[in-house]
C-alpha cells in the first residue's frame, strides 16, 4: 500500500448486525494501525427512508439510500455488506456480483439450499469478485490455536467431537411469533441460526461431512401473534436440532443447537477426543482453549496428564489494541472477522471464510433436515 | 431393632468391586452408627480355592468357598452379594433366589436380555425375597437433590437433557483384547458398561424412555491377544456408543456412553433443561449440584439469574463421619447404596433401586442394540 | 438534547490508553444511540509532532499538537482526556483547569501525593469545572451488581475480604529497565500501578480504609539498562506490594498487587465475606458475579447453599450492541466509564467515581508506602 | 514381613476424629493389600466408661478403658493413637512416651508453645520411640505432585505464595460458646485449628519460615453461654488470622485462616508463584493440581501458557482400591497418612511428618500470636 488506497464500503441492512459491522469498520484502523487501506462508508440502505437516514447520520456514511440499485451502481463501492434476513441474501448478492463488488455476507449463506446454489453459480459467473463469509467463531484465537494444534498433528486420528450451540428464550408459550419462528420468513430455525456456526466450527476443524442423522424437535408448536394476543398461530421451524455425523476422515460426532437450553447464554461449544489429545472450548469462556495431551500420561502419582487452559486471550497477530493480555468478548471475533476480509481484498486475494464454506455449511443443514423428515435415517450430504 | 439382630453376608466375585463391597460392609457401622443390625461376613466365593482364602483372610469370612451351593446352603447367610461378570450374573441369582436369599446385584442386571427377563421371572417366583440393585451413582448427595428439585416441579417441563459417560484408555490400539472387548465374555462394550449407569440416571431424574436412535462405533477392530503380541484378534464390542431417546413425559435428549473420550477420568455427567430450570452433575465434581433457576430473570443489570453450584458434600442424613462439610469421593456412593440395601433388608421392604431399575436399564440397552443394528432407525424401548 | 449540542475532545497523550480512549470516543455513539450530544475529536497532543500527526490522521481530530497550550485555548473544546504517565498528570491538569475545561483522569490520580493534593486544591478552585476518574474495573455489569447487593443489605455485616491485582511478565531478571522500574519517572511501582485499581473497587465496594499495614517488596534489584545490555541499573519501585487494611465500617481484609504473580494474565479478583453473604469476581472471568447466599442453609442434604455465577455479561442499562447476552471484555468497562463521563458532562452534574475516587486511592496508597517504611507497624490512612 | 507380624493399636479419645481414624486402620488392609503387619485394635480409652464400652462394641476394640495407665501398660499395644483436645495431648504423650509406645498425634501438637517443647524433650529421651504427627493434606496425591515438582526445580525460584484455609459457621452470634471459642480449653482459634494445616503445608513445599507479622481478630466477641441463653461469655480466641511471612528460602507469602468465611466449605488453598511456574491447590477440588508452566510462553497466538488441571485423582503408589481414575474425598488423605505413619513403624523408621513438623509448626504459630500482640511488628521465628 502507498498510502492512498481506499476500500469503499455498503452497508445493507442495518439491524443490530448491520450497525455492529459498521461500528467495526469504523474501529479497524486503531486495532490495526497501518495494516488496512483507508475504509470509506460509502452508502448505507435498509427499506425505510427514516432509517437509513438515521444510519448515515449515526455512523457518517456519504448516502442513505432505500433500494440496492443505487447502492451498487457506486463506483467508489468496493464492497457490499450483506447484514439482511437469510431469504433477502440472494437477490442482494446477485446485484452485488452482476455489478462486480466484492460480499461480505452474514451466515447462513442463504435461507435455502437453492438460494445458496444459486448464489454460488453466480459468483462463478463472476471471476474478478471475492465473496467473504461472516462465521466469526473461527475468528478466537483460541479456536485459532485448536486448528493450529489438530494441522500439526497432536491430536491424531480424531474419534468422536461432540458441538453445541445453546441458547435460551424461547421457553416461555407467552413469547409471541417473530419471523425467527416462521419458515416462509426465517428460513429454518435453531438448525440454520445457531447450528451454522457449530457446523462450520467443525468443518473448520475437522474437514468435511460424510453423513447425518437428524431429528428436529418443536416444543412449543403455536404462540400468540402478539404480545398478549389470544390468537394464535404456528410455529414452523425447530426449537431445537440435533444430529449425529460421520465425518469424511473417520470422526463420529454429535451437533445440537437448541433455543431451549435454559441456563445457557451464548454457548458455542466443542470437544474434541484423539488419539494424542483432546481440545475443548466454549464461546463463554472465550479467552482459553483447553488442551488435554495424553503423552504425559505416565510417571509417579498417574503422570501429569490434565486439561491445559491455555490463554490465548487476545492474541491476534495483527492487532495493537486492547493490549494482549486483556480478555475478550463476542464482538472482538467479529472485528476479526473483517479485518480478514478486508485485507484479502486489500491483497487480490479470496477471503476465508469464502463461498465454499458458507455452502458446504448449507449443504450439511440441508442434509439434516432431510435426515428428520424421513425419521432420521442417515443420508449422505450432497455435493457441491 | 432391639440390638440382637444380625444379617448374614455372602459375597460372590473378590475382584476390585467385590473387595470394595466387602470393605465397606466392614465400615458402614461406623459411618451410620446403630443404624443397622450387626452384619456378619459369612461367606467368599471365588473360582480359585486360593484366592478364595485370600479373600477369607483378608476381611474376616467366616468360610471361604469355590461353589455357589455351600454359599447358599448357609442358613445364617441372608444376602448373597454378586460382583462378577455380567454374563455369571444370572447363574448365581437364580440359585441365591432358589434358596430365599436376598440378592445385592451389581449392574447391568445381565449380560442379555435373555438373561435379565429370566431373573425377574424368578424374582417373581419368590415373593419373599427382596432385589436390590447397585446404581451407586444415584447416592450421591447432588444426584438426590437434583431428584428433589425436579419432583418438587421446580424444573417445570422437561424440554432436553444431555447425559454422558465417558471413560478413556483403549484408545492405542496396543492395548490388547480382554473379556471386555468380546461380545461373547463381556456381553457388551461401553453402552451397557458405562451406559447403563447413565440410562439408570436419566430414568431415576426423568421417568421412562419410550424410543430410542442408536448408532454404535468400534474404532479399534483388532487388538493384540496379549501384551506384546503379533497375533490379533476381533474386537466385538462397541468402543462408543450413541442415542438420541423421547421419554415418555415427553422430553427429549441423547446419551454417550464413550470410552475413547480423551481426557476425561470418570465424567458421568448430565443436564437438564427444563421450563423453570436447569440442573447439571459431573461425578468428576460430585461434592456440587449444580442448578439454574429461571426464575431470577428481570432486574437491574439482567437480573440474578446463574448457575449455583449446591455444596451437597456428604450430607447424608443417617451419617455421622466424615463431617458432612469434607469432600466426598467416588466410594462415598457405594456404601450409601449398600447402606439403603441393607436398611431395606432391616426394615423388611423392598430396596430402590431395585429389579424393575435393572430390567428397565436393560430394555434400554438392548432398545438402542436394536436400532443400532437397523441403521439407527427409531425404536420402541420394549415393555418389561 | 435538542441534537445541537457538542462535547469537543482533547486527547493529552496517544500511547496505548490515549488510543484505546479515542477509538472509544469514536464508537460511543453506536454502543448507546442518542444517550449522548456529538462528541467532536478537537486535538490530541503528543510529545512529538511526528506522533501527533500520526494520531490526527488516524483518529480524525481536528489539531494535532505538541504543548498543553493550544488545545486548552480552544474555544471548542470542553474535556481533556489526560492519558500520560503518572508523574505528567498535574501541569496537564492544572492547565486543563486554569483554562476552565473539564477533566478525564487516568488513574492513579497523580504520581505523588503532594501532586495529588495539588489537583484537588486547583479543582477546589475551579468550581464549574467537572473531573472525571478512570477506574472502569467499576463499570463491569458484575461489578455493579455486586455494589447492589451490598448497599441492599444482602451480605449483611461485613467480616473480611481480600483483593488482589496479579500481573506477571517482570520476572525475568533480563527483562531491562523501563520507567515504570523507576520511581522518579513512575513513581510508584505495583502498588500504584495495580493496587490503585483494587483499592478503588474496595473503595466502591465497602467504603472507607482507616488503618493499614504494608510492606513492599523488590524480587529483581538491578536489571540491564537495555536489552541485552551488560550495563545495570537500580529497580526503584516495588515488584509486589501487600497490605492489610481495617475498614471505617468494621470490615478487615488484605489487598495484594503484584507483577510477579506467574500464571496470572489479568487477575483483579476480589472476595467480600459478610453476615449474610459472599462475593467474588475476577477480570479474567468478567461475564460473571459469583454470589454466595447464606440464607439458603437448611434443608435436605445440606440446604442449598452455593455460589451463583450471576450472568451479568453486558447488561448495560442504556447500550444497545453489542447483544446484552454476550460475553464481554476488559475494553467494554473503559467505554462504559468513558460514557458515565460524557452523559455527566451533558447533564451538568459531577461524574463518578470523581476526584474523590483518586483523592482517596492515593492517599490509601501513601498509606501503604509509609507503613512499609516503618517495617508494617498500623498506619492511619490520612484525611482529604 | 513373614505375616506373623502385627501392630497393637490403642486409640485414646473417640470424638469424631478418633472414631475416624478408627474406621480406617480397620480398612487398610483393604485398601493396601500385603503392605502392613495385621493391625490389632487392643484398646479404646475415652473419659466415661459408656462411651469407652460403646466405642469398643462398634470397633472390636479387645478393651476399653478410662483411663491412660492401662492402656499403656498393654505389652501387646505399640501405637497410642492420641485423637484429643489439643490441651490434653501433652500428658497422654508424656505416659505413652515412658510406656515406649510410638505415638500417633492428631495437630496441633499441642495446645500450647511450652507443652510443644515438653513433648519433644520427652521424645528426645526416648530414642527407641517413634512419632507421627497427623498433618493429612500432605497425602492428596495433588499436594505431593506439588511437592514434587517444586523439589525437581521446575518452579525455580519462589518469589510469592498464598495459603488460606477458610471455613465458615460461626458467624451467627447466636452461636454458643463452645471449648474451641475459649483460650483456656482450646488453647487457641482459627490459627491453629485451621492454620496449623496451611502452615504445614508451606512448610511441607517452600521450606522454614523465617519472621512473619500477623494479626488476629476477633469479631463476635461474646456469646451465649447455651443455645438459647440470654446469660453471655467472653470468646477468647481469634475467629480469623492472618500472617504474612519471609521464609529462609526468600519467598514472601501470606496466610489466612478463617472460621468467618462465608460460602467456604472446607478450603484449604495455595497458590505458589515462581520463576519458571506455578502451582494452586484447594481441598475443596482435591483430585487435582494446577500447574502452569511459564516455558510454554512464545510462540503463535501468545504460545501456549495455561493452568493445567493435572488428574491426580487417587494414585497412591501401594494402594489397590479403589480404582486410580476415580475421585477422592477428605478421607482418602486421612488413611494415606495412617499407612504411612504405619509402613514406618513396620520398617522400623521415623515417620514423616514427625514430632520436628509438629514443633515448628507450634513456632510459628506462637511467632504469630506474639506479633499480634505487638500490633503487628515483625518477629522471628524462634528456633526449635
Amino acid at each position: 500500500m502507498d498510502g492512498t488506497e481506499k476500500i469503499g464500503i455498503g452497508v445493507v441492512g442495518y439491524g443490530m448486525i448491520g450497525r455492529l459491522h459498521t461500528m467495526n469498520y469504523r474501529q479497524l484502523r486503531f486495532l490495526y494501525p497501518g495494516a488496512l487501506p483507508a475504509l470509506v462508508l460509502r452508502a448505507v440502505c435498509t427499506s425505510r427512508e427514516e432509517t437509513a437516514r438515521a444510519a448515515q447520520e449515526e455512523a457518517g456514511f456519504c448516502t442513505a439510500v432505500t433500494e440496492t440499485e443505487p447502492l451498487v451502481a457506486d463506483t467508489e463501492l468496493d464492497v457490499v455488506d450483506v447484514s439482511l434476513p437469510n431469504n433477502l441474501h440472494r437477490p442482494v448478492v446477485e446485484a452485488a456480483l452482476a455489478a462486480g463488488k466484492h460480499v461480505y455476507c452474514e451466515k447462513p449463506l442463504a435461507g435455502t439450499i437453492e438460494d445458496a446454489r444459486a448464489i454460488k453459480n453466480a459468483l462463478d459467473r463472476a471471476p474478478s469478485v471475492r465473496f467473504g463469509m461472516v462465521f466469526q467463531n473461527r475468528f478466537f484465537p483460541a479456536v485459532m490455536k485448536a486448528k493450529e494444534i489438530i494441522d500439526e498433528g497432536r491430536v491424531g486420528r480424531i474419534y468422536t467431537y461432540r458441538a453445541e450451540y445453546l441458547h435460551t428464550g424461547y421457553q416461555s408459550p407467552e413469547r409471541p411469533l417473530s419471523w425467527r419462528l416462521r419458515k416462509e420468513e426465517g428460513g429454518s430455525g435453531a438448525l440454520a441460526d445457531l447450528g451454522s456456526h457449530a457446523i462450520d466450527l467443525v468443518r473448520y476443524l475437522l474437514g468435511e461431512f460424510e453423513t447425518v442423522q437428524g431429528h428436529l424437535e418443536t416444543f412449543v408448536t403455536e404462540r400468540p401473534i402478539a404480545h398478549g394476543a389470544s390468537a394464535k398461530g404456528a410455529v414452523t421451524v425447530d426449537d431445537v436440532a440435533w444430529f449425529r455425523a460421520t465425518m469424511a476422515g473417520g470422526a463420529v460426532g454429535t451437533v445440537e443447537a437448541s433455543r431451549f437450553a435454559t441456563g445457557t447464554v451464548d454457548n458455542l461449544r466443542f470437544w474434541v477426543y484423539g488419539e494424542k489429545g483432546a481440545l475443548h472450548f466454549d464461546l463463554m469462556d472465550p479467552n482459553y482453549l483447553e488442551w488435554f495431551d495424553e503423552s504425559l500420561a505416565g510417571g509417579s502419582y498417574g503422570g501429569e496428564r490434565g486439561w491445559r487452559r491455555i490463554q490465548t486471550v487476545q492474541y491476534y497477530p495483527d492487532a495493537k489494541v486492547p493490549p494482549a493480555r486483556s480478555p475478550i468478548g463476542w464482538n472482538r471475533a467479529h472485528t476479526e472477522n473483517q479485518y480478514q476480509f478486508l485485507k484479502a481484498i486489500a491483497e487480490e486475494r479470496d477471503p476465508s471464510p469464502g463461498i465454499v464454506d458458507g455452502l458446504r455449511a448449507q449443504l450439511v443443514i440441508d442434509a439434516v433436515e432431510r435426515s428428520a423428515v424421513q425419521n432420521g435415517r442417515v443420508v449422505a450430504v450432497m455435493p457441491e
